[in-house]
């Protein structure tokens, strides 16, 4: 069974050196000193390590079963899914008046890491409960909120999303799914929705289905959407369970991977739902699901490849092959341990290197939405806007490649079910495609994100990275090692987002053959900011006495090896953008 | 079921446009002409796409069964067999004298890109056969081929190669499995190998498993392995089958992909087997299998990634959603199909160039093979055993991402075993792992070929590039166009070889920390050669009368593609290989 590791030492380094939450000035950071913080990620590593880890490779073996109508999940998912929620890990982040902790965003994604790693498709079942409540608080009316939170919260009841139909998934506004108002309030909703995750299981006791659905006649596209609940059993007036509700499971499909996790087609024959928000506006109030979706997704990315990168350590340090080419080292065995191989370790630092880069930017990023939502902070809120299609595309991308090339350093055993190395890479594969596939993020990014408010958002980006070089220049050696090379990456950006400006407005298509270069020359961009925060702040730890000298020093060669390697792609990715639309816009359809 | 779509007209434009095979100075090129490569083509074709394509998702899904110690293939696996043989396939390229037909290596390579694009897994029964037919060719005593080789040519009996051990693959020199002389000449072979491909079916009536053993009191490591042939059937005097081999199967593997082949573990319990060469020379004998096999392997990165980008380019013609963002194109449908939109045709235009460029590289390699073998060339030997990792790691390297990108098209609809693309991706992994995984194929570029025969090889490959870009000097739109890009590439090579040169004399961990991107960046540059000969091939033709104007338009489209939009790489990865190996080498094996 592939090995678990919570890497707590890490988190602990991001929260308190790094991000210093205990000092940040946002409602509910004070009280997140290390002893809160590092109390939760304890029992969470454990519960991850006890009780999800295990159940990986048998969710990905037995896969989830359909029989008559009636979906089963894996064996011990059920238990592991109670044993979280009666832990209060569902409850972590969610308000006190609907019985939550009300543990920031920071934390709660910190914990997240953990479980994702551990086991992505059981806490598929756990993730979109979290974000259908969300986007019920948010528009929901008071009564619906009264009726459905409370045991959403606890986990009783799970959540779905459904937006996808066999002909749509994109471009949402070409949605058959019908909603016929009734006499009371409720609508009758009738289609078929596909690819719906978490869609049925006997985990929870019932499954709110939020769905997007037309109402009779509403008008034609994306603004005659509107967004419902529909229960898997109807609610009783006193809370308990009715009736069950006009939703079934046509088919579960065949995945390459998260094959624990259940995908849907869910079948509405005049199903109950009510209306969440004002009519046609359902696209708005998905919105609140889909962003936060987005920020999990683009984690799956690295928590999927952390799990991958130690294992492929493990096996790199245990495999013997062939010597050193400089020296001996293992003299007692027949040949040395292939972490002592240049190759090897080159990829290692290579996924190592983004695992910490993912790390820093997807807990700097909650940091954002933490600020946005507890502060009412607006520029985060933008900010957030605006790198949210980068953590979901760029941060899943490179978690891909980074998974392959863990299982790479298995050779052969990488390739075999065994090892659970194809597993992860089977798995970690979906957080390109699905929550809006990566291209469509860099479409969101250069299409809206970049032009929104006038620009107000990027300009910001921009000049806080340059504040960042600002602030280090007075340190010779971090300026040398970290400013430099992040200033010729954002002058990298600035000149893309120039090009994208001048060409893009004469013709679009100039902008967006661009669209999936400046997405990931951003993304280089973000991690090269946040590494430069790591090593700044790791620096500052060395001047300290009594601290783990090793520890910080490798986070500094962690940060350079980033920095040499990889952050000098915004070249790349500028040149292919100034490449401009010819060699993509002008071949026939048939030429292809 | 997917889609399998033979690309005739552009192996017809590879061969004859570009290599101008009929007209080369190499035994047997002459009668290339088009007739007898489209009839045979054709032919290939045909088979692929009737017999080959249909059982490519059968085998995937059914897999390989071991029943009572027997392997069973799935369904129509042998049917397919037997035909592909009884038409004479695999003995297309193999002497007359033993009932071969005798075509050069690069029409029977342009054939195999057919097979392998419809089932690789199926192909890999006979590919093996092929290798082992080599082996034996080269290095056996004329008594072991003529009971051997004519029934292996007609593929009645079929071949496997028998390295790694649970303990060892890279470093075979750590290899356990023993040969105990008999007193007949014979040997007894005992030990255990795994990831052997093809290692047991009923396909074919004997099956011929090459092995790498240690005869007893050999030298120790690599240089006392030798190679044997061990018969599955005993083969009586009369070449009649006798008696069962003490080789059986110990289990099969479950794999991420090419279900439909087996790979076993092979248990060998005092098997007769017989010395194939010189004691202790069986890796010299072996690396004749293995550097055909490598060449193959390389082919497979593209072909898989030809069937995938043909089902992108379906689909992506077929799927309607969202308009394109400068005119509606279809104004019948509710949406434009999806090939309007930018990022779209980026990526398959990123695809595209790249097969093209696999192509081009692979079936150029081929006319090496063939001037090597048919008209002794000692330089074209050289530059093959040059090049050999480079179509190996670099072809499969980029062809993983070019089908992970294939599937990207599809979104949802990809990440379901359903439509196949799946399936491409989990097959085409493989590639960059078995037959040397391609790190080692990097340590066998940097720390062995490009010192071989005193640099003499790698000055003829930069000296045949720049001579190549003389050569389109005086053409004005070629030279700025191709000339250039191909100049600045060239230049990031040399560059790089200098670095490796002068630190890696001194310090063999810097040249070795950068040997992936070495190869990687020797890759793009080889793939800008063969393109930019494309790309002169068709400024020639569109100077003809009577040709297809659209078609070769379309090839230096696809030209510019690469060399604007990938060739640049070549300047990243030399970067990469001047960060040096700080970053690598000095962390602790613990820090990892």
């Amino acid at each position: 069974m592939p090995l678990f590791k919570a890497p707590l030492d890490d988190l602990r380094f991001v929260l308190h050196d790094v991000l210093k939450v205990s000092e940040q000035d946002i409602p509910g950071y004070s009280d997140l000193d290390e002893e809160l913080t590092s109390a939760i990620l304890d029992e969470a590593g454990k519960l991850a390590n006890d009780v999800f880890a295990p159940l990986n490779q048998v969710g990905d073996r037995e896969g989830c079963k359909l029989e008559n109508g009636i979906v089963i999940t894996p064996t011990g998912f059920k238990e592991a899914y109670q044993k979280f929620c009666e832990n209060g890990w569902s409850a972590l982040d969610l308000p006190e008046e609907y019985g939550g902790q009300n543990i920031p965003t920071v934390v709660t994604l910190a914990t997240n890491e953990l479980f994702v790693s551990a086991n992505q498709a059981l806490c598929m079942y756990t993730g979109l409960t979290h974000g259908a409540w969300m986007a019920i608080h948010s528009h929901a009316s008071e009564e619906l909120k009264e009726t459905y939170l409370h045991k959403m919260t606890t986990g009783e009841w799970s959540g779905t999303m459904n937006l996808t139909e066999p002909h749509c998934g994109t471009d949402l506004g070409l949605m058959r799914t019908k909603a016929v108002p009734s006499n009371d309030g409720s609508y009758k909703l009738s289609g078929s929705k596909i690819f719906i995750s978490s869609g049925d299981h006997e985990l929870a006791e019932n499954i709110i289905h939020l769905v997007l659905a037309k109402i009779q006649g509403a008008p034609e596209g994306i603004k005659g959407v509107s967004l419902f609940i529909v229960p898997k059993y109807l609610v009783n007036k006193d809370g308990t369970l009715g009736a069950r509700n006009g939703v079934s499971v046509g088919s579960l499909e065949h995945k390459m991977g998260i094959h624990g996790n259940a995908t849907c087609v869910l079948n509405y024959d005049d199903a109950e739902g009510y209306l969440v928000g004002e009519p046609n506006k359902g696209m708005q109030a998905m919105f609140t699901m889909m962003n936060e979706a987005r920020i999990g997704t683009g984690m799956q990315g690295y928590c999927i490849a952390a799990s991958a990168y130690a294992n492929a350590v493990e096996y790199a340090k245990d495999r013997l092959q062939g010597r050193d080419v400089k020296s001996v080292n293992n003299t007692e065995g027949p040949a040395d341990p292939i972490i002592v191989h240049p190759d090897i370790r080159r990829t290692l630092m290579d996924q190592k290197s983004y695992i910490e880069g993912a790390r820093l930017f997807s807990l700097w990023l909650a940091t954002l939405v933490d600020k946005s939502e507890r502060a009412k902070d607006e520029q985060a809120a933008d900010m957030l806007a605006l790198l949210t299609p980068v953590i979901k595309a760029f941060v899943t991308d490179k978690g891909y490649e980074a998974a392959t090339n863990a299982q790479q350093v298995l050779g052969g055993h990488g390739y075999i079910e065994e090892w659970g190395m194809s597993q992860f890479v089977r798995d970690v594969r979906i957080s390109q495609i699905y929550e809006g596939a990566n291209g469509v993020q860099a479409l969101d990014l250069v299409g809206r994100k970049l032009g929104a408010k006038g620009g107000k958002p990027v300009m910001a980006f921009g000049m806080m990275i340059k504040e960042f070089i600002d602030s280090i220049s007075s340190d010779g050696s971090l300026s040398y090692s970290v400013g430099k090379p992040l200033l010729a990456a954002l002058g990298d950006f600035q000149t893309g987002c120039t090009y994208l400006m001048q060409n893009g407005a004469q013709d679009p298509h100039a902008a967006l053959s661009g669209s999936t270069d400046f997405l990931h020359l951003m993304g280089h961009l973000c991690f090269g900011y946040v590494l430069g925060m790591s090593a700044k702040a790791s620096h500052e730890k060395l001047g300290e006495s009594d601290m783990n000298e090793e520890f910080y020093c490798q986070k500094i060669n962690t940060v350079q090896h980033y920095l040499h390697r990889q952050l000098p792609m915004t070249r790349m990715h500028l040149k292919r953008i100034q490449a401009g639309p010819d060699t993509v816009m002008s071949p026939s359809v048939e030429s292809f």
